[in-house]
């Protein structure tokens, strides 16, 4: 078993190993005071895997029960969020008892926002199922809904008590969702680990499965070390952001509905490193990208994309921030006025 | 002025003057990087103080937004929750701006967990306007909103970056609203201060006005104290709970309509220590509650409102915790099973 400690305020574990859902009951069980999981998970896993998590969960003397929400983002919301709370009440679940995210982002972000909120916080885990869960959203403690005027508008820094990822779930995933995943996992590759990159540049969508078990622990360790230095958000974690600022930008432009997260951010990435990197760099990076289905570039043009740059609400005054990553392996926060972020595209 | 500190992990100063609030734009100033302030008020708070608030921020150079809820617990809910969300939104409020609760625990609860969730956390300030939000609930960081399941059933630890505490807006309270602050006010006496409780015996309902400037620092330190000590609420922070799990139970038993928090709390103190003090101890604090129009007793039977003390979902396990003030200005905590607690009042 791969375990990476996570050194935040209140530090945790992520428990990487093949199988590890059929065997986590007896880890939870030494983690928590009171007995009752209350698991959430979304339709599509909940066939897939909620049994055997139950079945270890029982076998380690645990009280299970369970609330399935339809899978999709826009299970990601307060209507959903509501129907947990009151799942919980009736279930009588106290400060004691614990969340189970069994899923992907989806449902790791709407259940951690529960824990964080019921009862003023209770203790979760994350039992990721998708690749871009167990790389990225289940470790790092953000959590969210999102509102009718935009994505993770609402959420809470909350970090789990555990994460537990097991590799052969992603076995079962549809390929658009390995692309999806494998947008982040180059990410890291070409945040902080050329070596992890390296790799990548040898594997394709049919092939990177067999090397999972040393992909995951690689993402989750560039993530953990970006945590621990910047839990809440303010500085350095900003370098998980390459390739979204314009990734985002192309989400919206094609109002979430033409590339998924991962392949918005692949393109984001390309775009960026295209006019802010060596034409070897992006050569690189586009044939990496391409290797997993994520598209280099998209028919949106640059002059429509760039003004979407600027709406995020989270940014703290009105200059831009973005992140470069030249030489591969390495990256560099740039803070620029709008107009001067948009000529760096003029090239 | 009387500033106080409060030095938990995000430390705060609470600060307390006659006129301060129409003098707090320049110091919330320079407490914030961003340039607009989000007041959340209710419709009676509104009418007599949020002109004097806005004219000190405007005069401060900063830009100043209003949304104002009906006053009453019943606006503690998710959908003020929601229409506080699109109201941000729609100001473009970012993470360098900040959220002003002017107004009573009502407003200060909800806006509170507003600011703790929109963005995943903006700054926000406290200018409680009622005895009870001044002495109590504007100070410890708890933020809440109520379930149809229970009150305070969502929420987050979060504080605020400064308190503003202006007496003289008590000088406008109905005498209803002074008796149910003036409920906590007798239990930080009890539970802390026994030469606050002495000044208490001291005065009534009518006097106690111009004894506010040494009150409310006395009841701030109390309650800094505490939740310097215990910001998680998972141990001393249970002493500021005397009186509250008879009380919350009174509260229930008549649906949250017959009595008050601070009068169910009098009841509560009365009750608590009337089997678990002396007989001396008793008079002392039921001719002191008697002096604010705090009942020292209800018709509810004990019978009945013992059952009520177990439902605190937020209880780690099935024992009761409660607190006993014996001497006064003392506080002890004391754990019992369900059965052991009820034969304390078969005396």
């Amino acid at each position: 078993m791969n375990t990476i400690h996570v050194p935040v305020r209140d530090a945790y574990n992520v428990f990487i190993e093949r199988g590890i859902l059929s065997k986590c009951g007896a880890l939870i069980e030494d983690l928590i005071s009171g007995s009752t999981c209350a698991i959430i998970t979304d339709d599509n896993v909940d066939k897939l895997y909620a049994d055997a998590l139950i079945a270890s969960l029982t076998e380690a003397g645990l009280k299970a029960v369970k609330f399935v929400i339809p899978h999709g983002e826009a299970s990601k919301c307060n209507a959903s969020l509501m129907q947990i709370y009151s799942f919980l009440c009736e279930n009588d679940i106290t400060r004691a008892d614990c969340l189970i995210a069994l899923g992907g982002g989806v449902v790791g972000d709407l259940t951690g926002f529960a824990a964080a909120t019921y009862l003023r916080g209770i203790h979760y885990i994350q039992v990721p199922t998708s690749l871009l869960a167990q790389v990225d959203s289940s470790v790092g403690g953000k959590t969210a809904i999102d509102l009718p005027e935009g994505k993770n508008l609402v959420g809470a820094f909350y970090q789990p008590d555990a994460v537990f990822c097991d590799p052969d779930t992603l076995r079962t995933l549809p390929r658009e969702f390995l692309t999806d995943g494998m947008g982040e996992v180059v990410k890291y590759g070409m945040i902080a680990d050329a070596k992890l990159f390296d790799l990548l540049c040898e594997c394709d969508l049919d092939t990177v499965q067999e090397h999972f078990d040393e992909i995951i622990p690689a993402c989750v360790s560039v993530k953990r070390d970006v945590v621990a230095e910047d839990e809440r958000d303010t500085g350095l974690r900003m370098i998980l952001n390459f390739g979204h600022t314009i990734g985002h930008a192309i989400e919206a432009y094609y109002h979430y509905e033409t590339y998924t997260h991962g392949c918005a951010v692949g393109a984001g990435m390309c775009l960026m490193t295209k006019y802010n990197g060596s034409p070897e760099e992006y050569e690189r990076l586009a044939a990496c990208c391409e290797r997993y289905g994520l598209p280099t570039d998209v028919e949106a043009p640059l002059s429509q994309l760039l003004p979407l740059c600027g709406h995020d609400k989270k940014r703290l005054g009105a200059d831009i921030r973005y992140i470069t990553c030249s030489p591969i392996g390495t990256a560099h926060i740039k803070t620029a006025p709008y107009h001067d972020f948009c000529r760096l595209f003029e090239r």
